[in-house]
């Protein structure tokens, strides 16, 4: 009925490219690789693998599309990659413990790189290594650098976007998050990751083991709490097997029924004995309808649901989505709710 | 199957609490009023207004449950409030027109107040009005202090969640915000200001005279484009009647078929011709499954859908709950996606 045409200015932007070094180059760090080289704002500009096989290896030979030969070498310590540029970020994605990493993490923020890393437990370690926490963050702010934790999960489906949703609420009660994820989509180190084809008992020796576990899920739920000030003061974490009923197809071979699909995580965190946080993760081969569903139990309340939040390549995207992001957040360790959610896309 | 508990450490809180000026005690600031009534970390110290019954009142005889009597008396100009406590925050509800409205923002921002404002061209006036965009910056910088322009739209449904859910794409092609608000559930101004019960050419007059339009949907589109860098060079926006079919009942009487029920505004915004941003907005008495839509077209895509966002007062929840954020966001004139989604809900 009415209609106005005005052009859009130019997007004011820093032409100088933004200098990203990798540490670790397994299947994350090279989809990571793989997703920079869409970027026009940034550029490779070092890499370090302990794997012997790589170690002075030619980066444009073993990852995809992401550098020119010539330009970057391998390395097979921090050390090696010399200090960073104004701006330059570190991309890690070499595990799961945090204390083990940390020395790496120190020794990227005193070389002046922003470091951003898939480790789950760096998501958010102020409450389960308090110490380390209150270090690495200190090590951060003197060097004028972030260093953040993230992901699809935990850095973003069970933290922050909950965060985010209940931005539109005049007070919340508690929040669930419920994520189904079809692990048969899914590559096949997350499809053993699961305990996909195991026996039940297999399955539980591993639980008890400790190898089958899905980290992260108390870091998003203390997360959750701490931005929503919900007063939690507790949780429990329970790890289930999704068992097969028939025979589930998978790749070239079948699982058979009775046998194990994937998992079926929870966690609750209460207040006085009262449920506040619930994040239900269900990883599994198999799964239909997968997707992330978000209920805030609040004034007035509220339902999200989401389709296409893949796992590995949610998680490489929002890694490579949150170096724009922590040029322009506080200096030191921050969780995912501390970072501004732009720019993202350069 | 294994379980674990463990305490969380207690939030780490600034104990002193957040001092809070209002300006403009209308339908949303006394609804702002109610809801800072429920939060422990903020302190109304402040209120102005231009209307000659309120000012000399007592703030705790014009809005309910959030100040006590006898704390603060309504003033009529912005002058009167003296200067700012460290953190303290204005809240602004007083006005559409920037150009009109910016003497008040640069008179809190000299008095030391970060600034939250309803005013939808201060969502993003970086493109509309430049000058007037560099100059609340510089003014909010050198008082190292952040304004900003929020609400739910512009400021959450169209813009900050759109962005938000771009972080876990590999790459963005387009987006795509359809927002459907039943207006029977709204506020009465509101069912007005979207032409409820006119006569179709009445309404072509309105959307003619400028009367009849929802402001913030070209701001919206120009967030998302520059958080996602996608290259829009112009838009167009169109303005429609959702016309009744039958009769419509509303309050005490009923809309008769053929007239108006509400709006059906729709901005498109392209690059080189093609459509990139379509942001479509539907709010009309009796609309059915009220909802917000966002369909982001990338790598690997994705839908969410979100029922729970309601207008009023998802607007007056998004400005109480950025009151924390621009705590610690970095000064100067910012953006919805420039601050922080932590902390919300002290």
């Amino acid at each position: 009925m009415t209609s106005a045409t005005m052009p859009f200015p130019p997007v004011d932007q820093n032409t100088e490219p933004i200098g990203v070094v990798h540490v670790g180059l397994g299947p994350i760090g090279r989809q990571i690789l793989a997703f920079l080289g869409d970027r026009k704002r940034y550029r490779s500009v070092g890499a370090v693998d302990i794997d012997p096989d790589l170690v002075g290896k030619d980066l444009a030979d073993v990852a995809e599309a992401a550098v020119s030969p010539g330009q970057v070498r391998v390395v097979d310590t921090v050390s090696g990659l010399g200090s960073a540029t104004p701006g330059a970020v570190a991309v890690h994605c070499a595990g799961s413990s945090l204390e083990k990493v940390a020395p790496t993490f120190m020794a990227l923020l005193e070389a002046g790189y922003h470091t951003v890393s898939t480790c789950e437990e760096l998501s958010n370690p102020w409450a389960t290594q308090p110490q380390l926490a209150a270090d690495l963050d200190a090590c951060a702010r003197r060097n004028g650098v972030v260093l953040l934790g993230t992901g699809v999960n935990p850095g973003y489906s069970m933290d922050y976007l909950p965060v985010v949703l209940a931005a539109s609420q005049r007070a919340v009660r508690g929040v669930q998050v419920h994520r189904v994820q079809d692990a048969g989509l899914r590559r096949l180190p997350l499809q053993r990751k699961v305990g996909a084809g195991l026996t039940t008992d297999e399955f539980a020796d591993r639980v008890a083991q400790g190898t089958i576990r899905h980290v992260g899920l108390p870091e998003s739920a203390r997360i959750i709490d701490r931005a929503l000030d919900l007063g939690c003061t507790g949780y429990e974490e329970t790890i289930d097997p999704v068992i097969a009923d028939s025979a589930v197809p998978l790749g070239a071979g079948t699982i058979e029924p009775g046998r194990v699909l994937g998992i079926d995580q929870l966690v609750v965190a209460s207040r006085d004995g009262e449920p506040v946080i619930r994040l239900h993760l269900q990883m599994a081969v198999g799964l239909a309808d997968p997707r992330d569903v978000v209920t805030i139990d609040g004034d007035p309340g509220l339902e999200s649901v989401i389709r296409g939040l893949h796992g590995d390549s949610a998680t490489a995207a929002v890694v490579v989505n949150s170096l724009g992001r922590v040029q322009v957040a506080r200096p030191g360790l921050r969780t995912v709710d501390e970072i501004p959610a732009s720019p993202i896309n350069l």
